[in-house]
């Protein structure tokens, strides 16, 4: 019996071959698509459903890649030939919502933005908030560590998560971590699985830790410099005045035009660059009159708002840089962090690069947080050996201002390369032992982050 | 050549035998001790004495304790018959304290206290305040994972650790972690490593995620109650309010009555409990009032002072639990956590266990994060039966509450029989395999956490 027949006799009509489904289950959001097409979508709607998967996977050695909502930057959820996807994407279910306890519990499939709704109900929220939100799935969150907008003030996945359920690559079913706020018994294997890219298990449930709704006011600056690193360097200095905006963004000029473009906005000024800002909480007004100060002092125009729509709108402009990158082209996405005072140094390097390359690198950046987006804007699938020369240039370039080769996006197929370059051999090794320690038989996501090559 | 040979030769007068050395390295303030002395103890003051002690460990298949201040409570650091104890006391440096980035590197030896005499000068601090601050070292916080006071508003020592540097068991060096606020480059191994309480690896430096000092005033609310079953439905009503204490501290009448007696302070009503409410910020004073009139609303008498040094003065009555309690007789310091909508029923749970067995289990608790220290003490080195079996049944009602075995403490030697209990055994199972890719030979604190008998 065929792979495919042993999981249509076990799962039945959860077992998709259309080829339309196995065309999209290819690729991810990044433009990148795996070689070849999966054997099946399976679309589990219980945990014994992802556990008869894992099952047959594991009996007949069959590789198992686990997808969300099929947002990713980084290629970790593209199946290819030979390869099971496994979707979550029907386990939309919210178990608990705990004011009390400021906890939710919750299945893998939900949206990011369904749970948020879910939650204001309450008056809650979960804070991690990926531009994606709207499309991403709280399972993928965890899965890739995600980060977003709102990280410097209000953290990560990886501070908004108390305990996961995971399906091992054998099926057996694992409880990890906590209900409560505090808890260090054993190993914290729940920060091990965030960010682990569908290479130790499948994550099939989570406990989430919850914030309330921040009350009062929320101000939206706007201020436009005459150059990108005039703005980085503003940005560094309102992060050194001890100011926390919950969120801070810069545009610089090429993707600003690029979404201007899209949006049907007026051109900006060649060259300008712009910062996002946005104050709340009790001292919102506050920060916000002390952080226009600290940008006019680096030479910005600023404006200041406490409409919240206006706020929404002016923060979509940002958001909408994903989809203007992919109108001018096929793009790879960068994701380099840094300590926030090696913005503005970040920002030479990436001159440079352009210079040396002559190619534009439009970037953005969540500039509260150091992490930025310097997006390689190519022709056709794959990108130019060229665009890799230039990457590999940008990467090494991070690592020597004291920063990492992704912040949020993850490692998947497109950073694979690079790894082994930060973690060092020992480090990289290390990781792939744990690895088989949860997958004895490496059929979870092979050839992703741990690539054979590095 | 003997293991004590091989380490003089190489390491001279570092390697310490005097009888009063190896006797103090036996023990840890939970009062238990290991059995028999060990070899030596090491007084590591750099990265390479670290690294000389693990190969010499790894060629002779020698057991290595690492100590810090030796302050932990669950025996963790306990060093005995055949093992070398690897003391990092002596470093204590500060490589770098950046108020642009929010991070300091410093070693393990380091003093939580002097780090934040440091860093205040800067304006800075870290927020980790486990009770022992003054005597505990940075390195032993992160091996234990350690918690403290003020951890429902500013986090634990998961939260605020970058990176760190981790000599393996056979002398390798890694380098875990970032520098920058975001990063997902790989597994993430720096929080696999807080926690694991000596089992990985020696940590030898650490990339800390400091908080600026905050500003405004501080609030300090006290309120006694009949009895700490109406103490724990307050403080539990508090945390619903939405309001968000820095500390919410909870002492019960006997705990109370010890402090007092210890410190010659008026005895306490019988029967009473306290809590003892900290609020900071710019809300200080709003919230302050908010909660006042909650505690007076489930019986509580309280009184509101916004001297700082009345404050400190309040605080001191808890942090000296531990040394009243020890002035009573041998400890055992359970360290369970609920959920805290929890914490009225574990509180009844402990009514009744203290009523099935017939002993006093004075008890404080961080009612802020759900995290009760219940404290069983008996005479003599080891805890009689009847204390285990109590014990037990404490910690079986924590975990029917959805709660955890130890929140901030450990599992050591004291908790290590109940591992498996709350892990299941595939996840114990797991978890040790873990450990064997860090440390091959299992030379690093065999006996400790994952024991053998589990």
């Amino acid at each position: 019996m065929t792979v495919l027949d042993r999981l249509t006799t076990d799962l039945g009509d959860l077992v998709d071959t259309r080829p339309e489904t196995l065309e999209l289950a290819r690729a991810d959001k990044s433009g990148h698509a795996a070689p070849g097409r999966p054997i099946a979508v399976v679309h589990a709607e219980t945990v014994a459903h992802v556990q008869t998967v894992m099952r047959i996977a594991t009996e007949t050695r069959t590789p198992v890649v686990v997808r969300g909502a099929g947002t990713g930057l980084a290629g970790a959820a593209n199946g290819g030939e030979g390869e099971i996807v496994l979707s979550t994407g029907r386990m939309t279910a919210i178990h608990e919502i705990r004011a009390d306890d400021l906890l939710a519990v919750v299945e893998p499939g939900i949206l990011n933005a369904d749970l948020n709704d879910a939650l204001a109900e309450h008056g809650l929220w979960w804070a991690p908030d990926p531009a994606s939100r709207a499309i991403s799935t709280v399972g993928g969150n965890i899965a890739t560590g995600a980060g977003g907008l709102l990280c410097a003030k209000y953290g990560v996945v990886r501070d908004a998560v108390l305990g996961v359920d995971l399906v091992l690559s054998d099926g057996r079913l694992l409880h990890l971590g906590h209900r409560s706020v505090k808890g260090v018994t054993g190993l914290d294997l729940t920060s091990l699985v965030i960010g682990s890219e569908g290479t130790l298990g499948v994550v099939v449930g989570a406990t989430l830790k919850l914030r309330r709704l921040v009350e009062g006011e929320t101000c939206t600056i706007t201020a436009t410099f005459p150059d990108v690193r005039t703005a980085a360097a503003a940005s560094a200095a309102v992060t050194a005045s001890g100011t926390q905006p919950a969120i801070m963004e810069l545009m610089d000029a090429a993707s600003l035009a690029a979404v201007a473009s899209m949006l049907e906005l007026p051109a900006p000024a060649p060259g300008s660059a712009q910062l996002t800002i946005q104050t709340d909480g009790p001292a919102a007004v506050a920060e916000a009159a002390v952080i226009a100060a600290i940008l006019e002092a680096h030479d910005g125009v600023t404006q200041v708002s406490s409409d919240r729509e206006e706020g929404e709108r002016l923060l979509a402009i940002r958001r909408s840089t994903h989809p203007a990158m992919s109108a001018l082209g096929t793009t790879l996405i960068e994701d380099v962090s840094v300590p926030r005072s090696a913005m503005p140094a970040m920002f030479d390097e990436i001159a440079r690069i352009e210079k040396t390359y002559g190619i534009t690198i439009p970037t953005v950046a969540h500039a509260g947080d150091g992490n930025l987006h310097p997006n390689f804007i190519f022709e056709g699938a794959e990108p130019p050996a060229l665009i890799w020369a230039a990457a590999d240039e940008l990467f090494r370039a991070a690592i020597a201002l004291g920063g990492t080769l992704t912040g949020e996006h993850g490692i998947g197929t497109l950073k694979s390369r690079w790894l082994a370059d930060e973690l060092g051999d020992d480090q990289w090794e290390l990781q792939r032992q744990i690895t088989r320690v949860f997958d004895p038989l490496g059929i979870l996501n092979p050839g992703k982050v741990f690539a054979a090559d590095a």
